[in-house]
């Protein structure tokens, strides 16, 4: 259709190839049919891609039945957006609907199956009503509803070159926007008005999207990584971190950078210095290989610190700001080539205070490729 | 704290009011304690307001028992952040975990209770893991789970004035946008390429936050109404429409325009006048008293249609994109002064075709007052 493109995301060969693992992953482990209910998952098996699932009025389902294609169960408002992907089976009803929500079709969809594998472990929820899904279960109560998460992140973990190729693109983006940094930011600021600037910024370079921006500043350091922007100008002295995940098709870039203003305390220096060498402990050992607790501990080492409130050092990225695995001590995920991580240390300056630094990299064989420009080795101080 | 101003969205009698009518409807259904997990539940009680819910990774609770404050059971991200907030009571652990992420925690906070409720209904999901709320219910053998879904929903959807003055002004940013259209837009320019100039006109106005752009164009209508921008460029004879949500300290407006560039058919004016129509029959008994399903019927009236597949003609508007109530044929919830609502009739064009048109009101005692400036009454025509 000529006034969208939503199947141009990528190729239909892209979604055959992610069929055809999760069809071998479902042989492998029993599975007969795998059962999502979250935009992730819809998104990766057909393409389908809108920001209408901030509306939290209806519910989106998908079944993937062992040995054929995936079975679309949705509100009539995403037909003819489903119709322009590669799926041919969609089924829909008229939502929001007085009683009955889409789980009588759910349910004739479930039927055949009996070991149905659906999200229930970790970073996943039910994007649907509890109170729906106990009854689609009492309906299917001969069926076995199994947790697939480890199953669909594994899948979902190792991203194709078409993958690639968009958080690459977005990680670009981000990187010149950061580096635009002097002509946006500057003293007498408020800081919300950074965060607008900023924002604009990416949207001029071509980001499609800015999901997520936090960020904070502060004399010698910032309180807190997840904060919104308050109105508070910038002061000579403050430390100003911007951490964002901007996207394109539904892509996400994840990482921050830091900046001083006039001048920096020597603490300030050396604890930027030491969040650049703990990245560099990591991208030498960023390999196929080697698991992502080794990882963590490479940074570990160089931070010297106790654990911090932020409790990783890293993550998966790609159709979600964070993703399968972590960074952290208990991850024994080993890094495969293709995977895109970030790697994202952070330490405690004392007073409260906390500084952060994340890139984006993609492993492969032999040294990891920078998605994200790498940040400069030294605190950038910009004049005021 | 000088570096954010968390608290600042709302004074504290905002919460308290907010929590004394919460325990009042707890009283008044027997709900010993409330149990919440969904952003915008744990914004309402706490104002605890952050982006870093785009990440899946981490779950987020708060318990409210009946006649105390709330008790926020978070990982340790978020407690600085909430540490800025009204709340006391804050417990936390580090996130991710090996294996209680959280939920030991959580039990303890609900141990005491017998009756829990918590969101299960329409509208609703459970953001955490499905498998962790089956090992919390376990836990909490002799506790019975009860769906709170209608009594919340009906707390939010009456608005203080502190949330109208917010809605308002975001409502009036993004009018000022859309009446920038002719400026905007015009033939040539790629669908893609105007949704970034209409985010960077919103953000320049003063909006936080774009977090839902959808619309479409085509000769003499559009095919759906939740779709991404394509690259497609615009041409003499198409109809533009754009719907936009965007924010303001985490409150939405919700409205779209219609625009046809160089010329329209006579079909494609007949069909928004009578949206315009359908709009007006509304507002006429937009009233405290009415029902919903009568603002349904007077729009359907005018409409005259079978249904088309957007499924309803409007709903409440606050926290998030889309709010209960809805406008649709069985809501029976009936108006009250200070509910925000947005009136949304569309109709089909034929040839798959539809048309949307969408303002956001405030229902008061008379007349409603008109948050979105009310669209042209015959569909603008942009020089090309």
């Amino acid at each position: 259709m000529p006034d969208r493109n939503l199947s141009g995301d990528f190729p239909v060969a892209e979604f055959e190839t992610r069929l055809k693992n999760a069809h071998a992953a479902m042989h492998a482990e029993g599975i007969d049919a795998l059962f999502f209910n979250s935009e992730a998952e819809i998104r990766y098996f057909t393409g389908f891609r809108t920001l209408f699932w901030q509306s939290p009025t209806r519910p989106w389902f998908l079944v993937i039945p062992r040995d054929q294609k995936p079975i679309a169960i949705i509100p009539e408002i995403g037909r003819a957006l489903m119709r322009d992907t590669w799926i041919d089976d969609i089924r829909s009803w008229s939502s929001p609907h007085a009683f009955d929500d889409g789980i009588s079709l759910l349910t004739s969809a479930l039927k055949p199956y009996q070991t149905i594998g659906m999200l229930m472990g970790r970073e996943s929820a039910l994007r649907m009503p509890l109170r729906d899904f106990i009854i689609l279960k009492d309906k299917l109560s001969g069926a076995e509803f199994i947790d697939a998460s480890p199953t669909v992140q594994r899948l979902r973990m190792v991203k194709s070159s078409e993958e690639i190729e968009l958080i690459d693109e977005i990680c670009a983006i981000a990187s010149t926007s950061f580096e635009n940094a002097a002509n946006l930011f500057h003293v007498g600021m408020p800081l919300d008005d950074a965060f607008r600037a900023f924002r604009m910024d990416l949207l001029a370079r071509g980001a499609d999207d800015v999901p997520y921006l936090v960020g904070g500043a502060g004399q010698n350091g910032y309180s807190d990584v997840i904060s919104p922007p308050s109105a508070t100008p910038l002061r000579e002295g403050d430390i100003l971190m911007l951490d964002t995940g901007a996207t394109l098709r539904g892509y996400y870039c994840d990482f921050d950078r830091n900046y001083a203003f006039g001048q920096a305390s020597d603490d300030a220096k050396r604890a930027y210095r030491n969040l650049i060498k703990a990245t560099q402990a990591a991208l030498k050992i960023a390999r196929p290989g080697s698991r992502c607790k080794d990882l963590h501990a490479a940074m570990q080492k160089v931070i010297n610190q106790e654990a911090n409130d932020v409790g990783r050092f890293g993550h998966g990225l790609g159709m979600q700001l964070t993703e399968a695995p972590s960074l952290i001590q208990f991850d024994e995920t080993l890094l495969e080539e293709n995977m895109v991580i970030t790697l994202e240390p952070s330490l405690s300056l004392g007073d409260n205070k906390i500084m952060i630094h994340e890139e984006n990299i993609l492993i492969q064989d032999g040294p990891p490729r920078h998605l994200s420009r790498l940040a400069p080795e030294e605190l950038p101080i910009l004049s005021t």
